[in-house]
């Protein structure tokens, strides 16, 4: 089982009532390997039982530093970092997809911004140290396939394509960074795939092909992330293993 | 002097007061072809004499769109529009480069975000129909090789870094859909190399090689645009020519 040693010891899961981030905090438990997993959610009583809960609103950098100092006074050490925490529409800040540039509107892209790229930076200024110095870890940041900006042939959803654009930026800068101490470290950005969720409910047919449930994706990631060495370090990863250009 | 006729008719320099917008300002007023120049600046009263005046401060959306009424009162057709606005390091907000991810504040990273990629974006949410419909027409968004995610190889620099790759995806979703509609248009980040300006002072040695003035970079930066087409739309060109990876 040399391929799976990674995810051993302690997993923490951001997002872990949500779609994905639940689906990997069941799969997570079930592996003999993981010895605990912790789990994020803006109400922790929507955790599963096993999960270790911790209070996070990650819209909110108060929140994010209170997180910090509990998971610190909790973990010793992180052996995998997910972050499946994402904004596409919200209708709390009015925030949907902009088909065109006269949807966009200052407050929601700020919004998108601090959600989906700047909480996982300030996530990894309060934990990055916790993780191993030697052993093989990972910090993996759930992304999307339409915040490739080479990749993007469609236009439209300036908010979540800018915001992942800078999302996977953190993710290559961190994997440079926390690299040079953290030699074990594959730090990188995942997409998922178009998965039965909440986030993309409205932007899908019931029978549209290609829609996964959040378990199928969830089995496709960890497969990724199983394979995964420090030398895959600072890449963009589909749900096949397929690399993503930026 | 067919190569040239794109920047014909009416310029716009958003940051016309600074290093290279000034230099842009300056150059365009010399050029036969250009009838107008408009510049903004945070205080007009910096800006060039023959500079048609406009006050804006992109750190503020309400400022943004007065800009964009005053502007379409004054201008019937934009043929160049250039984004000369960035910051990497500002005293007033706390903002310096980061050296290492704990040196990340979030405020100073909003703050980029907002004047280095959500300010573009609603400058062209007010005046993109200014673009001519068939004619050859430029909007560039000054970038940076920094903000290249597949060229980063030092890290650090998270703001700058982060938020210049929402710009070059915003610049590529423009790209993508204003280019439905004015069939002419080029949409392109660009990077000017290395200049002395402001911007670029702490984190030069005086006799650094490959150092050019504002000067230098708006004449390498004009060959490039005189050379685009509608051909060369949502890509990232350095001062030389080159393309650089997103």
């Amino acid at each position: 089982m040399a391929r799976t040693q990674g995810e051993g010891g302690t997993a923490l899961v951001f997002g872990a009532s949500g779609g994905i981030g639940r689906a990997f905090a069941d799969a997570l438990l079930q592996k003999p390997e993981v010895t605990r997993v912790l789990g994020t959610s803006r109400d922790p009583a929507r955790l599963a039982e096993s999960v270790e809960p911790i209070a996070l609103d990650v819209g909110d950098p108060l929140s994010i530093s209170r997180a910090g100092d509990e998971i610190r006074q909790i973990a010793q050490e992180l052996d995998l970092v997910l972050y499946c925490i994402g904004i596409l529409h919200d209708d709390e800040h009015g925030l949907a997809p902009e088909k065109r540039v006269e949807d966009v509107d200052p407050a929601a892209v700020a919004h998108s911004f601090a959600v989906n790229a700047l909480a996982p930076l300030l996530l990894a200024r309060e934990l990055a140290h916790l993780l191993p110095r030697r052993a093989r870890c990972i910090w993996g940041n759930l992304s999307a396939r339409v915040g490739s900006i080479g990749d993007n042939r469609m236009g439209g959803w300036y908010s979540y394509r800018a915001s992942k654009a800078a999302q996977n930026m953190v993710t290559r800068n961190l994997a440079i960074e926390l690299g040079r101490r953290h030699r074990g470290l594959a730090c990188i950005a995942l997409h998922p795939g178009t998965v039965a969720t909440p986030l993309s409910a409205p932007f899908r047919s019931a029978d549209a092909e290609g829609v996964v449930t959040p378990e199928e994706a969830v089995e496709n990631l960890l497969a990724v992330i199983d394979g995964l060495t420090a030398k895959d370090t600072g890449k963009f990863f589909a749900w096949d293993g397929s690399e993503i250009p930026w």
